[in-house]
């Protein structure tokens, strides 16, 4: 008995040193997590150069898993932007427009397979809390699109019948258009919780959504679950809790978006908490890039051409980060081309789910998740913005863009405080770009290399004929109807 | 006896927790590692928003230290900007030039006080490996100004008898003027190593600078140090070894900052290995913004406005991050206006020693390392460029820019694998810029802020009275003669 009282110490010390493994977690049902922000730049993060102030919880979250430099979402508006996430389909496809205003008669088709019901395939709990915009009318909310949960606002922040100031619209308001409005609603399931009509409501948005998400997290804790967090922020109206008010020295704009890496910090507590970072997928991104001619309301594209709205690299190029300790290596960047539509075969491809039976334009890139650096599972990407225009191509570190009229933030000043500066008119080019050399967009090189343009040219050619080019008067032959009340 | 081989395995752990804890380091004598990279812009560092590269040295030193987003080099070119560094004085105050052409006949003052022969006070062990360029006869070079050692070119590296791709100077190459240039020395101490003439010897200068970096840590690990390696790259024409060549993806320019990133990380090894990094001060920065008519050779602003050879912030706002686990705290990031000059007397305040008796420009920033958030020691900072002239002012974030002509990177298509493109003409007009809102300097709001604008002018009046402004045909009174061979 004596004996095992007086245990050597190099026992004990060896105990402790392997008690700590535990049993590997099934990496084919990881937890999804995505946390998608509204009119992000590129350069809006600690990590991403952001300057005058710090996103601490989101630098954590890129130092331990894997950061891409060459990430677009696949449309530089909201509406679309949601419907490409959700689908892995550029959002021509699906006929969907850019931006749906409130009560549109039209919405996501309830044929096609969001991230949330491939996963129902098997099995898991799904939650929305943020903002939604695939249409607002019962049959396109969540609830209807594989969500066993929503609560958020249906469309944009600002779509609401006072003006910017949260005061009444006048003759000489900025947008009078918005006087028919109806108030913002606060949507949960199918039902309107409540309106917002007052600045000090969008204050609470981020927190908000913040509370519910950490709240469904606790709830699913023992069963697969996928969450997807669109907050509404930093979208204008900006709105900051008090916790976060004044704390940037940036001005409002970055307490917002310390507020938004506050949220990060949250929701990854809430699955540390629970024994759940190891094997949760966190995906952080942005719907479309900044809306700059709001001046200090709006974001950066960190020196990425124009923002939000325009098919250039500062309207789509948006910070990326994913984390899974499970699979993916710590301190990774990539720099190879991958897009949100990449995100539901990516999810697909890593829980052996179904992909819907028609056509989806995205490819999984879990191979990037793995640290495979030679893997170049994109290799292209189409730029379409205004209508069914075909903007421009990505082959690689190749652009080529197409000639086209856009919204222009150059040699305009923009607005201050809320209000907007308007809009310049800008005449894009024909042009071929080297974003490696000139990632501003800045230097044709067409005439240097007419091998690549020939090249492009073919691709662009291949999307013409498949989604269509209004620019070039062809009708795609794969285009899908968008969803519409009278379905 | 055998009690004694039978110790219980609480007291083996509670001895093994406890036995790594060390006496506190004397943080008035921390080791000093200033590592200076030449035309490195803003965005060119992974934690800074590189696209197409990785950093992973530099961005754990940021990560364990502190990191800073709005700080300037006091030039915007080579000479100017090591010569504030190394003294706490604008360049202009001490009458150098912005550049040094081989053969010199004047130089850095021996009246003046360097960092080293400030540290010389304490007895530091002090080196320099790389680039110097505050004039190349034996009078100017560091053994005459407080360093002990010294191996590197004492001037730019594309000072050189050929042309760009190495090849001869003829009545076609792009710089003619160089071919009176003497080959490119590699100076030891005093005298010429030997000397360089091939791009393959350019190859070679990252990897040559680090290994004498490392010895010299080696070999003075028993006593304080500062050593100072202010690499040749990525200044043109670039150089990299083999193991660099190709490894980036992004071309020969990313594979550069990816060799100076291993270099940090050897430097950082070589401290580790010696139990040094917790009380060295280790100091990350460059001399000036990019090279942009260099085109894919040179870096990028991460959207400041223009580059190297201007006043804008693409030429000297500058990734900057200080380690020093002892002090700073990690995950710092400040967004307080600092720079170069202010490296000098904080130096002077860590390790008590005095400053010298003539005026400098910097002032301690003491209190961001200590993670003092509401310190602001640095409210004002003069620009000067061309000759003696106050280009601009900056007050926080406000920057006055007063109407001067500069070279512009804008609307001219830049070079392309070593060879420069031109430049185009810039004016620039007077202007109120505010940087929080507006970092890329796009838009005057001097009718808008008329009391920023008063008090700025008087800032601005100050610094024309004491330093001198030729554009107003100002004297200043506190200039001070530059080193000269006739001195």
């Amino acid at each position: 008995m004596n004996k095992l009282l007086f245990i050597p110490g190099y026992i004990i010390l060896s105990y402790l040193l392997t008690s700590c493994t535990t049993d590997k977690p099934d990496i084919t049902t990881p937890n999804i997590v995505i946390i998608f922000c509204d009119d992000l730049g590129y350069g809006d993060i600690g990590t991403y150069g952001a300057k005058g102030y710090e996103t601490p919880n989101l630098d954590k979250l890129a130092n331990n898993g894997l950061r891409f430099t060459d990430f677009l979402s696949a449309h530089g508006a909201c509406s679309a932007s949601r419907t490409a996430l959700l689908t892995g389909c550029y959002a021509n496809r699906l006929n969907m427009p850019q931006v749906f205003s409130p009560n549109s008669q039209t919405g996501i088709n309830p044929d096609e397979m969001t991230i949330a019901e491939l996963l129902k395939q098997k099995g898991y709990a799904t939650g929305i809390f943020g903002k939604w915009h695939l249409g607002d009318l019962e049959l396109f909310l969540p609830l209807q699109h594989g969500f066993d949960e929503y609560l958020g606002i249906p469309y944009s922040n600002d779509m609401w019948p006072v003006d910017y100031d949260g005061g009444p619209i006048t003759e000489e308001s900025i947008n009078p258009g918005k006087a028919n409005y109806p108030p913002l609603p606060l949507v949960k399931d199918n039902a309107v919780l409540k309106y917002l009509n007052g600045l000090e409501d969008q204050d609470r948005l981020t927190t908000r959504y913040t509370e519910r998400a950490v709240s469904f997290i606790e709830k699913h804790k023992d069963e697969p679950f996928f969450l997807y967090v669109p907050h509404s922020m930093p979208h204008v109206p900006l709105g900051v809790s008090d916790k976060f008010r004044g704390k940037s020295r940036q001005g409002m704009f970055g307490d917002v978006i310390m507020e938004i890496d506050w949220s990060v910090g949250e929701i990854m507590k809430a699955l540390d908490e629970n024994g759940l970072v190891e094997n949760t997928l966190v995906i952080f991104t942005s719907d479309n890039g900044p809306w700059l001619n709001y001046g200090n309301h709006a974001g950066s594209t960190g020196g990425l051409k124009e923002g939000k709205g325009t098919s250039m690299e500062g309207g789509v190029r948006e910070p990326c980060i994913m984390n899974w300790p499970a699979l993916i290596q710590p301190g990774q960047v990539s720099n190879r081309l991958a897009s949100t539509i990449d995100i539901l075969p990516t999810i697909a491809d890593i829980t052996g789910t179904q992909l819907p039976d028609h056509k989806i334009d995205g490819v999984s890139i879990l191979p990037l998740l793995r640290g495979d650096t030679d893997a170049e599972p994109r290799k292209t990407f189409y730029y379409y913005y205004h209508n069914n225009n075909l903007e421009g191509v990505r082959m690689g570190h190749w652009k080529l863009v197409f000639p086209h009229a856009h919204r222009s933030y150059e040699n305009v000043l923009p607005g201050n405080d809320g209000f907007p500066g308007s809009y310049s008119e800008g005449k894009a080019a024909y042009a071929l770009y080297d974003l490696r050399r000139d990632p501003g967009e800045r230097y044709d090189v067409m005439e240097q290399y007419p091998e690549i343009l020939a090249e492009m040219e073919k691709l662009a050619e291949q999307a013409r004929t498949d989604i269509g080019d209004e620019l070039t008067g062809r009708e795609g032959k794969n285009r899908r109807p968008r969803g519409s009340i009278n379905y």
